[in-house]
């Protein structure tokens, strides 16, 4: 009967041991701590929702990929393909809350799509949203804490935020005589994917003439620091526009101001997929790798009014963890962390078991990791399963040192050994453990 | 459109807010942070699965509430009901495994059942797991790791754990003439529900007579601390159930040597349900409740072998969230924490914003806590916004301090404010943060 059991989790699910997640858990560690250090506050909403919070929304790829199904209560329900919904549900389920609302969560979402790499059915994201702020300072808010994650991991010079306002490349677009922005800013949106040609070819396809598919072209290609971009823009923006250049400037400013202005390219090209993002759109890349998406963001001030009678504006974006573990391993930087025990306990003989759990206890009380001989093993190895688990320290316990009031303690990555007084071990293991 | 929606979460999920998550949060930390101490490594293994890991095991109740369907792929999937058969199909996986294993993952599990206090279709549960260890070491592990997530909280007065050996019961049960002894434990398993008169008639009505009824009757009742209970055992128990007997004397010495055999009952009544269970079961009451269970966890050698060719013994346990968050309100122990801000930095002027993020940015880097005003907002608002967040200090920034070398500290809590050097300011609010 065993051997018929598929041992292989699903497509694009991963079983994820403790030396792999170790890495995984620090990094939520970081963009957790991120998040609680720019007073972001956690919730917790459902992994399973009605299916009619995507549904009866605008249309989107989304809704074909959901993990949707019918539940025993006949209700249509899916595993969260992504949080926005939820959040614009639980904005307007509480009218108590006060603004801002800056919100984080850390969980899983499935989507079934193809399997690529950074492309799982099953992944984990940490979503982080200002709600009920238009100011500039929340767009520079969610950027900066972005940011700061990648410079926690030492990665500030190698990842790069693309930052557009989606509401600039349209008045921009518009005063150029393009009537329908909308398919324009679809092309741009795949511009990067395109060659010149293709380009433009694919503009006059939507209804563009060749002089305005020839514009939208070098309009795309502005690209650079922030506030070295500002003259430019300003000069080839219509009045309409002057306002969100305006905006670009401020949001330049705070960037400097937040330490991470040297991490952000203005790029007007960028334009994000969905539908909903209505100011500012960001996309993280690997400036070393093919300018692949680490994870994006922006601003989205009407969704969460499509879910009650509650106006709220929002911006945010959710944390990616597979392409960042992924960049850790080409930026060799992974491990971040590996599974170890603090201290293995060697006990000679069984008979000192009781001991044994003595100092096990006493040493995590003191919040070290312990392990101790549950199997009754010899010397050997007990001293084997503790290499194996990556034990800092082995302290043995033998009747002939004790007799001398002694322990020996072994430092597995040099190999050393030394007699330590008994009533003296804790504190030292302490000390060390905890410096 | 948006009045369309239902905002509520779906029936047995929950939202939980920032307030509320404060405490699941700090538990979760609890346990994790208890789970490291004692040696257990963390994984993370999928949320659904294919349906085959319960349906082609032994029948149980799981299986009707399954949240199971077929995905766009056409595999009979489900969201995982509880843990152990992936834990089983991880360790078949992974022959190069050394045992110990000692794993824990905090995960939500889903199960389509009627809804009641304590049992939520959507719920959390951190599995503890020792894979690959049949000494009854490892059963004192488990239960002295649950322990100590009720001694943390202060709740170790008010937790037991009821301890039973199934093999034990079993063998009394077969000495004292009584054959179909699963029957009979089925029987047992329900006791505490029922009257003395209704027990006895349940027994007969399996077939038993009424004289072995009355036995079963008497031999269930024994109970108590363990090592006070081993000489009466041992007199009632045949030859073949001394080694369980022995077993047990020394659980209970191991108990007393983690310093939580105060908490443990020996109860010869407790069975639970699962059928898997082959030796230790326990349960963690709340003993000034009417007795109902937080959470249970047992032995179970035969299950791993089920899903392989490598026979692995084990014995774990799920610890319940939402039990032991009941059981907190019922001790006046909840919140263990509040969602709060360590620092809200109010602007007198939208001008001092940059100075803001400057000392926002240089406490966060110490791991503080702090939220800056965004809207742009005056200063009585931004006071009632840092009150409503718990900000625990107000730093206020005004120009005339500022000319002065002076900013602002406001204590919440008292009320009382003083000024302090602007550059000491810092260094002062992580010195009281940190302490």
């Amino acid at each position: 009967m065993g051997s018929e059991i598929n041992l292989e989790s699903l497509k694009g699910t991963y079983d994820r041991y403790s030396e792999e997640w170790a890495t995984w858990s620090y990094l939520i560690d970081v963009v957790e701590e991120t998040a609680e250090e720019f007073g972001f506050k956690e919730i917790d909403p459902p992994s399973i929702e009605r299916q009619e919070l995507w549904t009866q929304k605008e249309e989107d790829s989304v809704t074909d990929e959901m993990y949707a199904f019918t539940d025993k209560g006949d209700n249509e329900i899916t595993l969260v393909p992504e949080q926005t919904p939820t959040r614009a549900r639980l904005i307007q389920k509480r009218k108590d809350l006060k603004t801002p609302v800056k919100w984080f969560n850390t969980s899983k979402r499935w989507r079934y799509e193809d399997v690529t790499q950074g492309r799982d059915r099953e992944f984990l994201q940490t979503d982080f949203d200002v709600f009920g702020v238009e100011s500039v300072n929340a767009d520079a808010e969610v950027i900066a804490a972005a940011a700061t994650i990648y410079q926690k991991l030492g990665l500030e010079d190698r990842v790069k935020f693309l930052v557009n306002d989606r509401k600039l490349l349209e008045s921009i677009l518009e005063s150029h005589g393009i009537e329908d922005t909308e398919e324009a800013m679809k092309v741009v949106d795949d511009k990067e994917k395109m060659d010149g040609s293709e380009f433009l070819d694919d503009l006059q396809d939507r209804g563009l003439t060749e002089s305005e598919a020839v514009k939208v072209d070098e309009l795309t290609d502005i690209s650079g620091p922030i506030l070295e971009n500002i003259e430019e823009l300003r000069e080839k923006s219509p009045k309409d526009a002057q306002q969100s250049v305006d905006r670009l400037e401020s949001l330049g400013k705070a960037l400097d101001a937040y330490g991470v202005a040297d991490m952000c390219r203005f790029d007007l090209s960028i334009v994000r997929g969905l539908a909903y993002y209505t100011g500012l759109v960001f996309e993280a890349f690997d400036s070393e790798g093919e300018l692949r998406a680490l994870f994006g963001g922006g601003r989205y001030d009407n969704l969460v009014g499509e879910y009650g009678d509650r106006e709220v504006s929002a911006v945010g974006f959710a944390f990616g963890y597979s392409t960042t573990i992924e960049l850790l391993k080409k930026a060799d930087k992974y491990p971040l962390k590996q599974a170890e025990t603090d201290v293995y306990i060697l006990t000679v003989s069984e008979s000192l078991r009781d001991l044994a759990i003595e100092y096990a206890e006493e040493l995590r009380d003191k919040g070290v990791s312990v392990e101790t001989d549950l199997a009754g093993r010899g010397f050997g190895s007990q001293l084997e399963y503790a290499d194996s688990m990556n034990a800092e320290n082995v302290l043995i316990l033998g009747e002939r040192d004790l007799e001398n009031g002694e322990v020996t303690l072994k430092h597995m990555d040099s190999g050393d050994e030394e007699k330590v007084a008994d009533e003296e071990v804790i504190d030292r293991l302490e000390n060390e453990l905890t410096d």
